[in-house]
This record gives structure tokens, sequence and C-alpha cells, in this order.
């Protein structure tokens, strides 16, 4: 299986802890980086997670909260910083960012070696936003105190297994390959045709991960997320302090667990803890009850989608 | 002897490594915090550090090179999300510091429960910045790649000590006692007369403490500094990259010994370090061949004035 495995930075929620850093996540995808949301001390995260910084080049940020891109200028002066020359696109919701950061990036990373690029989304509906030979990635509008969306990474299919021992008993010769990859079949040198499904075994799922964070539990998105292996979702408190929740429109665990089974997800990972919570073990629980298979989110933590 | 220490939160330079975190200090003044630079992460360190949030009135920039104030916005955040109303007093060379500073806050600590406070001193020449009934905070002009100014703490003469034995043996009573401290003296039941000397000890030596970062060597403060009794000098370098050290505009380890030495300084602290040492004892080593009094920064570290 290509890789596809999902980095957590920080899961703490806005005021920091000496438990949690602030949010953010990258996902690496067969070795390329993309990054979500950037908070302070992201740049040292990666760092520690020994994540490369030359290979990061899409960073998505969910919204405005400080918490979630206060990162963004240390991180571009630290790659200016290492000469680096690859742009760096972020994608937000709006056209804040840009005009917020762009008098920060003139001043504070003067002379800055690469082009900073920045793509405004509209957080009203979902809309792919980023799409390459490997992967998508389509946003997911959620319902906090300001514009917010969520983000779903869907890998592109991949090109069937090719099986070896059929290989070698029709002495196929390596230049035709990925013809038979891409579905072709294959005539043996006594003119017997064998045919592609006979050569490959079928190609893995593509694997689907989306990050909901922050939100109160919004069904809207249900449809995309049917079936998706990993969600991250934010449950930023308990069910006791629902009503703190709803108010500052964040979610419960039993909210984020909910939204897990409604969407038949395989996997569900909370995060975003308030600080309130010396052990989130109670989240874990809460969730539990509704949905068997809940992650607690943790600095350092790998999950492969 | 009155508390009057340094801590030091970070004290590498500008590429974040493992080892150090970016430059910020909290000098603590008879439970008084006054922070000197607030690097990306300084909000994270006070926690880890101890040092309390509410202490803390005035922060002192010497430069705005992101490694030196990147940290302010998130910081103040967090100060408004636990409901400070304390107003925030920062000081920094010139005006851009508000004028990048104030779009920030305007937008992410949007309702902010507290005043944040910005003064601007001149990089040109050296003035009182601050001053209260127990210290003064006076500017120490730099030579870096723009402008800078470091800073010298100065505490005010202390009232002298009272002559425990003395108050007993004439029955002093408490209310007199204040008076005197001040320099009164008293006369006893008898109508014969003490002089204050006589029921005094004297006061503490008022005790002085320097931070000099970014910089190259500035010889024009040395008489502002003179007996210092703790002298933090950036050595971001050792000799063997001295050349490096004056292109961008910083000290070697022996500079800042001599710099010591030249202010007849009782101890050196040196920090700022550059991320191609793993280990600063190469530094250490250079500056005691100087100057014989040399601690190293490092997080967590305490100094007594």
């Amino acid at each position: 299986m290509e890789k596809f495995e999902v980095n957590i930075l920080g899961c703490g929620s806005a005021l920091p802890t000496m438990r949690h850093q602030m949010t953010s996540q990258v996902v690496n995808l067969r070795e390329k980086l993309f990054m979500i949301d950037c908070a302070e001390g992201t740049q040292l995260q990666m760092r520690r997670q020994n994540l490369s910084f030359s290979r990061l080049g899409h960073v998505f940020i969910s919204h405005l909260h400080g918490d979630h891109c206060l990162g963004l200028t240390g991180m571009i002066s630290t790659f200016s910083l290492l000469g680096r020359v690859a742009p760096l696109h972020i994608y937000s919701p709006g056209d804040d960012l840009e005009r917020l950061l762009r008098p920060h990036l003139d001043f504070f990373c003067h002379g800055i070696s690469f082009d900073v690029i920045f793509h405004s989304f509209s957080p009203c509906q979902s809309e792919v936003i980023y799409d390459d030979r490997t992967v998508s990635v389509r946003t997911l509008p959620l319902r906090h105190r300001m514009p917010c969306c969520g983000f779903l990474f869907s890998e592109k299919p991949t090109l069937p297994h090719i099986r070896r021992e059929m290989i070698d008993f029709l002495k196929i010769p390596y230049y035709a390959i990925n013809a038979i990859k891409s579905g072709a079949g294959w005539t043996d040198v006594d003119g017997r045709e064998w045919k592609h499904e006979e050569l490959v075994f079928a190609a893995d799922a593509p694997r689907r991960y989306a990050y909901c964070s922050d939100t109160m539990p919004v069904d809207g998105n249900i449809p995309l997320l049917e079936d998706v292996d990993v969600l991250f979702h934010e449950a930023t408190f308990s069910n006791d302090a629902a009503s703190r929740a709803k108010e500052t429109g964040h979610s419960t665990a039993a909210q984020a667990a909910e939204m897990a089974k409604k969407c038949h997800a395989k996997r569900l990972i909370i995060g975003h803890f308030s600080s309130r919570y010396p052990d989130e073990t109670v989240l874990k629980d809460e969730a539990s009850l509704i949905f068997p298979h809940v992650v607690l989110a943790k600095e350092g933590l790998k999950i492969e989608v």
C-alpha cells in the first residue's frame, strides 16, 4: 500500500497547556506533505516529528482563529532562512488571511527566497480546491463562530498490482508491465491471449481522510463522508458541557461519535481538547459508547489511513 | 535580598532547533515580571517555567526580527481568553511594531478584555523608557542589521535593614520602624538620642542586569555597563566564524567576553546560539579564556542577579 498517513502535530484547543500544542496536522501522501492548520509552534513540531520542511508544498487553513494559523509567519520565515525555492501554497476561507499575513511576510521575511501563493475558497459550499495525480482535496463547510471549513483528502485510484508469477511464467518483458497495469492484456509466444484480469490483482481501494474542526456537528457533510476511512472530528468538550459546546461553536465527544456513526466511518480520531480535561479518557469513553473505533489524538501520533 | 532574577525562556537564534527555543527572557523583580523579546512559543515557555501571566505588565522588544517578536499575538490572545484586565505595555524601537501588530490584534483578539499599549523608543540613543519605585529600564543602542536596542535594568536603592536587636533593646514600637528605615533616629525613654546609623545595617547595593542582543560589540555602551552585576551578551558564533558574525551583525563568544571584561561585569551569560553548534561548550571555553565568570544560557535557567 502506498503511504497515506496523518501526523498529529497539535490537538489542544486555544489555551495552550503543558499537555497539548495548538492545532496542526500533516498528511503524508506518498511522501508529499500537506499541512492542515498551522498554530504557533508548528514549525518546531515538524522538527520534533521528523517531517521534512521541503516536502511540504500546500497548507490548508480551516479558519482564522489564532490557534489555527499564527504559526505561518514564523514557519515561512524559517523556510526562507533555509533557502527554500519551491513555492508554498496556502488555502483559506475568504481573503482575510492574505490581507493580514502579506504585510508581515513583507516585513519579517524580507528578501524571501520563494513565492507564497494564497488561494481563497468560499466557506459556504463544498468544492475541490486541490487536485493532482494522487489526491484531491475538497472543502467541507463547517459551523463555527466564524467562516470555517474542514477538508476531505481523497486518494486517486491506484493501478492494479501485477501478478509476479504470471510475469515470470509468461516471460513478459519489463517494458510491457506499465501497459498491463494500465489495462492491457498480453499475447504470449504461442499466440495465446491473456486477459488483463488474469495478469493483475485488483488495485487497493482508494482511501479518504476527513478533517472536521472547529465545528458543531454538520449533517450536510454526511453524504460526502459516507464510508470515509478515517474521520478526524473535534471533540472539545464532553457531554456535561454540551451547552458550552453549542455556545462556542464546538462539539462534544458524543456528537463526534454520532457523526462517525452516521457517516459509517471506519475509524474516528477525536481532538481539539479543551484545557479543562487533564485526562481525555472521559472523552474517549463517551465517544466509544456510540462508535466503537475511537482514537484519542496526541502529539506525535501517526495514523495510517 | 529582594528577588531579582532572570529566567531564560529561549536562547537559540533564528532557526529553531530541537535544543533551543527562540529568544525570550523574563526578569522577575520582586514578583513583578518584565519580558524581554517574545519569540514564537514564548507563552508556552512561560507555562513550562511557572511564570505567572498576570504578573507580566511590560514587554521590551529589542528589534523586529521574527525570532524576537512573533510570539506576541498568540500570547496576547491567550491573555484575553483568560480574561486579563490589566493593560499590557509593549516597548519597541520605532513605530513598525504597532503598525504591524495592531491589525492582527484587532482581528485575532477581537473583543480583547484589556488594553495593549505600544511605546516606541529611538534606537539611536540611550534613554530611560520605564521607571517605577523599584526599577528603571534604560535602552542600550546596539549594532545589528536593523534598528536594535538592548536593555539595562537598574534596581532602585533599597532601604537599609533594621538592626533587630536594637529595636528589641530600645523597645521601639512597630509604627516607628518605617521612619527609621527611611533615615530617622530615635529618642529613648531616658531622652538619649540614637542616630539612624546605630539602628540599621547598610542597604544592599542596588543591582543591575543588562541584555545585549542581537548585536556586534558596541563599545559606546561600556560607560553605562560599568560594574554591571550580570551581563547577557549574545554569542551567536565562535571565533572561527568571526567574519560570518560581522556579516550578519552578530558577535562571537570571544567578543562577548571582551565586552564583559571591558565593563568589569561581575558575571556574563552568553546566548542566542547559532544552530550550527550541537554543543555550546566550545563557545563557553572560548569566552572563558578572556573572562572567567561565564554561564551558558539554557531554557529554564534562572539566574539570581
